[in-house]
């Protein structure tokens, strides 16, 4: 019952402008409309978990992207606004709790998403397996991935690839010692 | 007469520990002792700048590792240890004008090494390429590759090698804009 990190950030490993500003990764040149794998890694997730600064700005995009319920991770949030109440839900409290609450629903494969949220898991070690995609751009600041969370966690790579001059994306799982 | 960054550093973006240890690099398994194209790539190197920490770091390395010539950029260091001036130098003062100095005595090609250093010659655009090694470890803290320089720089993506389970080795270059 894995856990997944799926995610882009700059050389310098930021995955927002401070602001939360996606400008920069929006804009790099896409002719072919590609999602680079993304609906295929989301065919295989029952449930994405991504902390309450990740689903505002998800809540910006022009149309709401996922087909998966939502779960936003949050102490402080409340309510979710009614229009968005069949898709998504407020969780709260202990992280290994709340997956295995997940677990009884079916929601099985969980991708984690947002740098705070992320962070949280790994310190938990409840991270299996990461897709990053590394952008070819210093940002110079911004919302850092993963921050300096204190610990060490070892991972392995499975596989890179180079999808154009812009982005690599490497395939990580978790090393069990 | 470009100037390189050749560097290894943790998936958190850290190329040394807080106190500049590197035994999470050094302990990753080499069971061939290959070198992963070092000596290539100093073959086309004519000198090499690192600041005063990477150098100290450097010094407590059992054997000297480099057969050009080192330059630390340093505004407080005034000596050299003895046994080293044959091979090392104090430079200091504006990065274009040392770097002029150095393409005057026919060192061109020059490595810049250390996370500051870097940083430094980043902020005035003064780096060619670099090739970066991501290790598949996540160290929680330690020294910045990038840190937060504040200001965007744009690379392009040359080539990526998988170099083992625990390494990925990738190429850029400036993106000239």
């Amino acid at each position: 019952m894995p856990n997944y990190v799926y995610i882009a950030c700059s050389l310098d490993g930021f995955i927002a402008k401070p602001d939360g500003n996606l400008d920069w990764l929006l804009n790099i040149p896409n002719p072919n409309n590609d999602d680079y794998g993304f609906s295929e890694y989301m065919s295989k997730i029952d449930g994405i978990i991504m902390g309450r600064n990740t689903f505002e700005t998800v809540l910006g995009f022009s149309e709401w992207p996922y087909q998966k319920p939502v779960f936003v991770l949050s102490n402080t949030m409340k309510t979710i606004p009614d229009i968005m109440k069949d898709k998504v839900e407020i969780v709260s409290g202990d992280l290994k709790k709340i997956i295995r609450n997940l677990h009884q629903r079916k929601i099985n494969n969980i991708y984690v998403d947002g740098g705070k949220t992320i962070q949280s898991f790994l310190k938990e070690d409840l991270i299996d397996g990461m897709i990053i995609t590394t952008v070819s751009k210093i940002l110079g600041e911004g919302i850092s991935l993963f921050g300096e969370i204190g610990i060490e966690k070892h991972f392995l790579i499975e596989k890179v690839e180079r999808l154009n001059e812009y982005m690599v994306k490497t395939y990580y799982r978790k090393e069990e010692i």
